[in-house]
């Protein structure tokens, strides 16, 4: 396995073997390993010492299904520590393909041309980007795709990455060329913009499989596999069936739907913008529900999304984006929410942390609660750069503080997923003490915490966070969860897959280690760089401020939450 | 001696008696000891666990000279540590006669009404701000003189403070009861409104004189140090002479003078702006250089800039404020940087963190560099609370990120004063360790480092920077520290002057350990608040990008800024 050394300084591109040491490090493993071996913890995360790494998972390049996620790893602008992103769509396929495990950009531009880089069969070259500067991300995609046709896989920023905004995400095209799959968190599409690289163009999707070493074994545990997920009534049934906007009314239902810049925590028109109600309206619209961001995926949670005329919107329109674009502003009209949505993807913005900052501008008086109008013309603005929009587009930290809101809900300066800590305590202790920020990924599923009982919060935590990340190594779809946590012979499969493809076997124990591992990487990287626990907190208000209408405060105590990191 | 407690919560005013372990606290000692003893370090610092406490020095109420300082001491809202800011002006003195040792301001507002503090002989109430709330600070100033008689001394915030910004002062009356005297480091400012308080007024005036123990010890000690301070070079002739503005032509001429955003050590329009420029044209119009701020000051460092119509423009016109304000905007108009200044002082701004975010927002290309008009609508709007107001009244380091600039020139987020550390590096060692942010108070004064070889610039440093605290524990002005530093007969009456006023003989190290105490105190509030050493840091683009014209950088290691704080 390859690793291309991109430097933009001098523009030049390196092929390096991939160190031995790294051949079971995988997607948020392998790029939250170099990051924390390459970048000094206490640099500028949009100066020249930072580095921007795309990693793929341990089966890249392979038809075992949900496998092909890609993540993203820097330091974040938005945090000030050590950050992995992950998307889904096709270009970890094709880099796995290509036999490349890791991109790695560094370095400064020497001046202010843009480019791109483009990565196929015969090597990787950084290319001008000429008319692409400017562009948003559909428009990038689409001249992109006229060059080198629809089969490519693209990462690319829009315009926010672009200003160099802590809210920038990077975009992942799925399986039709869209970019809709997102590297969303942290402010990791800024540093692609510090660098001045516009998009990575993968073309692999021609070349063949990645070939295992016992093929019968990994035909078998693939199909097993497989199945696993399917028998799971999450990612079998529900998520396909709703997508990941089945949860709209299961977390309004237990009160923790951050709602009016977190203000209650449930929205009196969630039936307007509930899973139901979309799968129902696109069903008789001809959009689609079920549909797989990456070829060969079982699971099938995302979605293309149509007008009332048949046009598309958007597509992998997530829970997340529903809620904090939704009724985090007060609005609940699924289509104008689809819309919001459609623009963050173009303009190249994490839905959750624009969504949190307008957020926190409506609640400000600087823009009107419920309005869509407002809420649309505000992300125009980030686009744009104007002065509000330059605000916002620095996430909900910047945001509160420019407008003297307290009521900022972050955790190292991450805007909180749409699960209100107050209603999910233990979500909340997930928040607080992943090396990310405030990150929904980093733990269990939002539903293991709303069965448990309030005593099991903690301990949960503890388990799942390092869990999670064990399975963030491979670089398979955290969906995976529902069958890998829960169903022996899932977990039994995966190991089945690592043997069949690194010839390497593996216990439970190991497997589960990874995540042990991969965590003291990364809380050393955030030390490092002058983190400590006082970091691991969630906002004196929700202490304070009883949620509404089950009047809830986050109650578990500091010490706990420390003790989450003891292992 | 005795301490109010507001509780805006309730709107009870307690007096209590000053606990005897505080006897020998003043000014910065006793503020920052009453914070760590009260204040949960990790709390949101606008939010009701912080607290703002006015404290006075050794002092206070006596005829000593320069002694009638006051700190004020708080959780920063800027920089998210401990914060002690200090101002002169004649309320010290008062508070002093009146035996007030300490006003703490705690709890948190339960309506939006606005009040203010009333303190007399008789005792101290908590009354309707009224038509007062959405004043400057000099119209808040007339009001409250037209009821209280202009004898009384106030403290006031403006439209800044008012809107908790990060970058609001305090302003204090001068001997002439004009608000030009500033609390202004850390938005001590925002913090009072966040309490909602708009003025504290303090009617002393006519009360008599602390009477020493030892009256005809005491009247020698005073003479002596008064005599000690005159026959200093420094704060017996030059500053009197020019004011602090004799600094322009010296910190220019090291090439250490902030010039358009710290891109440039000196001004081309040096001339212009220089102490002797200030001296010479209002020794002209018939303004005063020499003024003294408090009664019975020897120093006299201050001043009242008129107009060429002789009509006032502002006062207490300081070196800090005509560099942020002036070269490091590109503006070389005496008159014009005198409105600036003015324009700060009304709307209750600090001018070193409004005139860093300005020169951010010029350097982004939001304003023009060198346009006085652009500046000044800048800082209107900033009162006026507009979206860019808003931004620039955060601060520096706000405006960077929402800018995205990466030349921002801030430690602990707080922007640097008029002292390029590329230039002095011993200032900037200062500006790294001090728990203060970058603060150009907490060493000894510039004119030692550029003295100094560059080999001595950190032992000065970590030898003044404990004496620094030691002096700001008296209340006594800094600029009695030209004389105390360094001429054993001052140092030597100081210590008769305690003697004579509280019994109690300390030797010379006694007196300097009050600095360490101090500084553990305040050191420890900011490891439990979440720092580190990298927090005490200098920015990344002073080590790597050369000061013009001398072309240096920042190159004290990390090692030796962190060998500082080992005492």
């Amino acid at each position: 396995m390859n690793v291309y050394r991109i430097d933009v300084s001098g523009r030049t591109v390196k092929k390096e073997k991939l160190p031995q040491s790294y051949r079971l490090l995988g997607a948020r493993g392998l790029v939250s390993s170099i990051i924390a071996a390459e970048v000094d913890p206490t640099c500028d995360p949009l100066g020249p010492k930072n580095k921007l790494v795309f990693g793929t998972g341990l089966f890249a390049g392979t038809s075992v299904s949900s496998s092909s996620r890609t993540s993203v790893g820097t330091k974040s602008p938005l945090t000030g520590g050590i950050k992995e992103s992950s998307a889904g769509g096709p270009a970890g396929l094709y880099l796995g393909k290509l036999g490349i495990k890791a991109i790695i950009i560094e370095g400064a531009p020497q001046d202010d041309q843009w480019h791109y880089l483009k990565i196929d069969k015969d090597g990787a070259a950084l290319l001008p980007a000429g008319e692409l500067a400017g562009l948003g991300c559909y428009d990038a995609c689409k001249k992109l795709q006229k060059k080198y046709g629809n089969k490519c896989s693209i990462f690319v920023i829009g315009q926010a990455g672009e200003h160099k905004m802590f809210a920038a995400n990077i975009a992942a095209t799925d399986k039709e060329g869209v970019p809709t799959r997102q590297f969303g968190r942290g402010g990791v599409g800024a540093v692609m913009g510090a660098k001045k690289i516009k998009a990575v163009v993968i073309d692999g999707a021609d070349v063949g499989y990645v070939q295992p070493l016992d093929k019968e074994a990994v035909k078998n545990a693939s199909k097993k596999f497989a199945q696993g997920l399917l028998k799971n009534p999450v990612s079998g049934n529900a998520l396909p069936k709703y997508g990941t906007a089945v949860l709209v009314n299961i977390i309004n239902n237990v009160g923790a739907l951050p709602t009016r810049n977190f203000s209650a925590g449930t929205f009196e028109e969630v039936n307007q913008i509930s899973g139901e109600a979309m799968t129902e309206l696109q069903t008789k619209r001809g959009g689609k529900v079920g549909h797989a961001c990456t070829p060969g995926c079982v699971i099938r949670c995302s979605n293309i999304y149509l007008d009332k005329d048949g046009n598309e919107i958007t597509g992998g329109f997530e829970y997340e984006s529903i809620c904090l674009l939704g009724s985090n502003l007060g609005i609940g009209n699924l289509d104008d929410i689809a819309h919001l949505n459609r623009l963050c993807d173009d303009y190249g913005l994490d839905t959750i942390e624009v969504g949190a900052a307008i957020g926190i501008a409506m609640e400000a008086g600087i823009l009107l609660f419920g309005s869509f109008a407002a809420a649309k013309e505000a992300i125009h603005s980030i686009a744009r750069g104007d002065v509000l929009g330059r605000v916002l587009g620095q996430g909900a930290k910047v945001t509160g503080q420019v407008f003297g809101i307290n009521r900022i809900p972050v955790v190292k300066g991450q805007a909180m997923a749409a699960y209100d800590p107050r209603g999910i305590k233990g979500m909340g202790a997930i928040y607080a003490v992943t090396p990310m920020g405030a990150d929904h990924t980093a733990g269990p599923s939002c539903t293991t915490f709303i069965k448990a009982k309030p005593e099991e919060q903690v301990s949960l935590a503890k388990e799942y966070h390092i869990k999670a990340t064990a399975l963030d190594n491979t670089g398979l779809c955290r969906f995976c969860s529902y069958s890998v946590f829960n169903d022996p012979d899932t977990l039994h499969a995966l190991l089945e897959l690592i043997k069949g493809y690194y010839n390497i076997e593996i216990t439970t124990d190991d497997f589960w280690n990874w995540g042990k591992k991969i965590l003291h990487i990364e809380l050393d990287f955030n030390k490092k760089a002058g983190f400590t626990v006082e970091a691991n907190r969630i906002p004196e208000f929700m202490h304070t401020e009883e949620l509404r209408p089950n009047e809830v405060v986050f109650d578990i105590p500091n010490e706990e939450l420390d003790n989450i990191l003891k292992f």
